[in-house]
């Protein structure tokens, strides 16, 4: 959705790798530089994780994968690169170098965009000879999945280098936000900051240890940030008085001791054991990549749970899926429908709030399948919502289930449909709901759907075009083998 | 799940409202105290959205609406109650003046729990006669949905009061965190105030907006903070070498100026106006009303998608949702049964979230009937909690559903079910889903159930004691016609 074939990561950390992730899950390929000998295997373990949560994250046809290398070699790395990712350590000494060294090596229109937390981009291409291609765009942990992208400009930084970075981001599925005004640390780091040095006072004067203070946050206002920020979820405080009321309710508050930030504790060794020993007790013998994982499992989740509310971070996800949607259906419009095999008619993942306490699909959302993929067959044969309007419609008068696994929350599905057989007033189909992932048949679903003029609330014959369309089908269909388990009735057979 | 029938709360602002809709929904009589003659208005308000969110958040069966009044009598509302929760505002006079009035209409084991963000308890309790049965009980709004609970005690505060608050909110599908160090605002509250500083400054320094700032956080380590705290993203951060690497590496940015928290910005009239009108526009002209049922959706959303990865705030709905099925099933045992006719056995009201855009219930939810009168019928034969502890269980293999009628939102329904065989392994099951006024037949649903091993994955015979009960509703049901319907197959049978 760029036009970017190549991009350059240059420095293969954690964030340099997320990079790498995120630019190769959309089709570009990646070069990483990076000196550490053990960059390649370290790397190859982000990417790994990356694409199990990918694979989760969405069910849109993807744009392929880009390959991604590993090298040494500065000059390997930036050759016929279209766009660098700057994610060296935090010294600005470093970046400032580094940047001479890329200059040479790229075209003069190549955007670099820094990873820096929070160094001021006027600081950072003090040095450079084309310094207006110079911008910070610093992502989240883990930049594969979390959206947000903070895209800061110097002095120097031409308008439109901000614009192109903007683009490019957010085709890569990410929320750029601009931040306008410079400043160390930018908006949200200064954010994270202010509550870390808090949090770690509280270890520090033993109120509370880091799993309880993790606690706080993750039962209570970490679900709330989720999806409004602080200012949003104050307001809603505030009832039908909004924010003033809220401020004049908890202003006086802020005059109060409720903070120590007007210092931050000494990192004694003594007390750095202290977090680091809590923290590792925290993990409970969990290694970081396992821990990743569980992460990234759950920010999955949130993110697709928000895309259910069109809300959020999910509806960044949303409209990236619309996108890579549109996308292979433009590629696909001149396809015809193939009719010589059953239609894959739907695709889906088990919702969130589908499952039972054992995180199993419930039963009856079996039959939601079903009558989404149906949903999306009646349109197929031109009962779409002009000819509902117009007062006819099919109903679904009977229906024959056959549960054959169990599929857990979160796991993709897809639908395959064969017509069985139609008439004037009828439509016989046999469905089966398959694993996204396995291609395993989990159930099978039989129905029948008579043409109603709704109104009325009778049957009757259904319109020549649909009757058109239903018969183009039944060219190709007519010719399948009648499904296993079709016209089955429910019974026990006495034993002979 | 606890042994309270009824609870006072004192104080029906937006958290005592909240509180309400909390009990009442685990099957409470709540009487709430509040001046205010908008009181009921306000409270009905909250109680309307709490009731939509719940019913969204669990499948499982509920223990009943306990009742809620609201009353300006505050020996009306303490009448009889065995649990105070105090939401006044936050004013330590006002507090302290109402535990000695709430003291005389109380018995002296009823424990007092205040909603305080940050008074400390032993300054609340100083004057009270009996002391040791105040503490903080802290909640995050909204209060009926969010887990987060803050125990904190004063000097006087008896550690069995701790113990018994931590029992009843836990109760009540909450995860109650023990601050064992008393401070203002204890914990959540002081991370939460650091970062809302930190974002007055940005606001104030013209910086970003607030609806900039909030993108911050929900796009980025909101996400994060909704299933890890800080320490443990941060420890990730820290990759193989965990926290202390982070510390190595981002230690030194504690002494940048990276926080402008040394100070907080003066509340002029000018300033509170920029907040205000900022998140007045962010609202874009939704109402307190329809901006909380998005949060609510929202959240729900984001709880139950942590549930399927039995995680956090996840875990702590996936315990809550377990609690409440086994809770049906044990009361289900021991009910007498006539087994001369078909069993009634299941009621409900068609859900407003049940319903498609026409206000016809969806499809696929009179499968939902059928599935939650077979939750009911189960331990009815035996096959109750322990049962399925114990590795056994019957899953539905077939189901077979004839769609006779539409029904509305918020209908009454009932359900009556017939035994039509079993043997060993199976049960064959047919059920009429029943209009709760007019009797009407709606659908009807037959099933096949297979007794299995779960572990093994395959069919078995059930336990004596479950055939025994089979063949007590055998002895009746044997004798009942066979219903219209049954063992029916769909398809369309050639003209003649």
């Amino acid at each position: 959705m760029t036009n970017i074939a190549k991009m350059a990561c240059v420095g293969g950390g954690v964030i340099g790798a997320g990079w790498a992730a995120r630019f190769a899950s959309n089709g570009i390929d990646v070069a990483i530089f990076d000196p550490d000998p053990q960059a390649d295997r370290k790397v190859r373990e982000v990417l790994a994780n990356a694409e199990r949560a990918q694979r989760k994250l969405t069910l849109a046809p993807g744009m392929g994968q880009g390959s991604v290398t590993v090298t040494a070699d500065l000059a390997e790395a930036l050759d016929g690169a279209q766009f660098v990712q700057e994610s060296v350590p935090e010294r600005e000494d470093l970046k400032r170098r580094t940047y001479g060294d890329i200059e040479r090596h790229i075209g003069d229109d190549v955007l670099i965009c820094s990873s820096t937390s929070g160094l001021r981009p006027s600081d950072l291409q003090a040095d450079m000879t084309r310094p207006e291609r110079l911008l910070v765009g610093h992502p989240f942990n883990p930049v594969y999945l979390l959206p947000l992208v903070e895209l800061v400009g110097g002095d120097k930084t031409a308008p439109g280098s901000i614009d192109r970075a903007r683009e490019i981001y957010a085709s890569l599925g990410m929320h750029p936000l601009h931040v306008r005004k410079e400043i160390e640390a930018f908006v949200a780091d200064r954010l994270q900051e202010a509550l870390w040095r808090e949090a770690l006072w509280l270890v520090h004067d033993d109120v509370a240890t880091t799993s309880e203070i993790d606690d706080a946050v993750r039962y209570g206002c970490g679900l709330r940030w989720a999806q409004m920020g602080t200012f949003q979820t104050f307001w809603l405080a505030g009832g039908e008085g909004g924010m003033r009321h809220m401020l004049a309710q908890f202003g006086p508050a802020l005059k109060w001791p409720w903070t120590k930030l007007m210092d931050v504790p000494e990192l004694t060794d003594a007390f750095v054991e202290k977090i680091a020993s809590q923290c590792d007790a925290q993990a409970a013998g969990a290694s970081p990549r396992e821990m990743e994982r569980v992460r990234d499992d759950c920010l999955v989740a949130i993110m697709q749970a928000l895309k259910t509310q069109e809300w959020g971070a999910g509806e960044t996800l949303r409209a990236y899926d619309q996108r890579l949607y549109e996308r292979a259906h433009s590629a696909n419009v001149a396809v015809e429908r193939d009719f010589s095999k059953p239609i894959r008619m739907h695709e889906t993942i088990v919702q969130p709030d589908w499952t039972d306490y054992n995180n199993h699909m419930n039963e009856a959302r079996y039959l939601q399948v079903f009558c989404d993929s149906t949903d999306a067959f009646l349109p197929m044969i031109g009962v779409d919502q002009d000819y509902v309007a117009g007062g006819n419609s099919y109903y679904t008068v009977e229906t024959h289930i056959r549960h054959l696994q169990e599929v857990a929350g979160l796991e993709p599905l897809y639908v395959m449909s064969q017509l069985v057989g139609y008439d004037e007033k009828r439509i016989h189909m046999f469905q089966w709901i398959h694993h996204g992932r396995t291609n395993e048949v989990l159930a099978t679903g039989e129905q029948m759907f008579l043409h109603v003029d709704a109104k009325a609330s009778r049957a009757c014959s259904a319109r020549p075009e649909v009757l058109g369309k239903l018969g183009e089908i039944w060219q190709g269909h007519q010719h399948l083998e009648r499904p296993e388990g079709a016209g089955r009735s429910i019974g026990i057979k006495p034993k002979t």
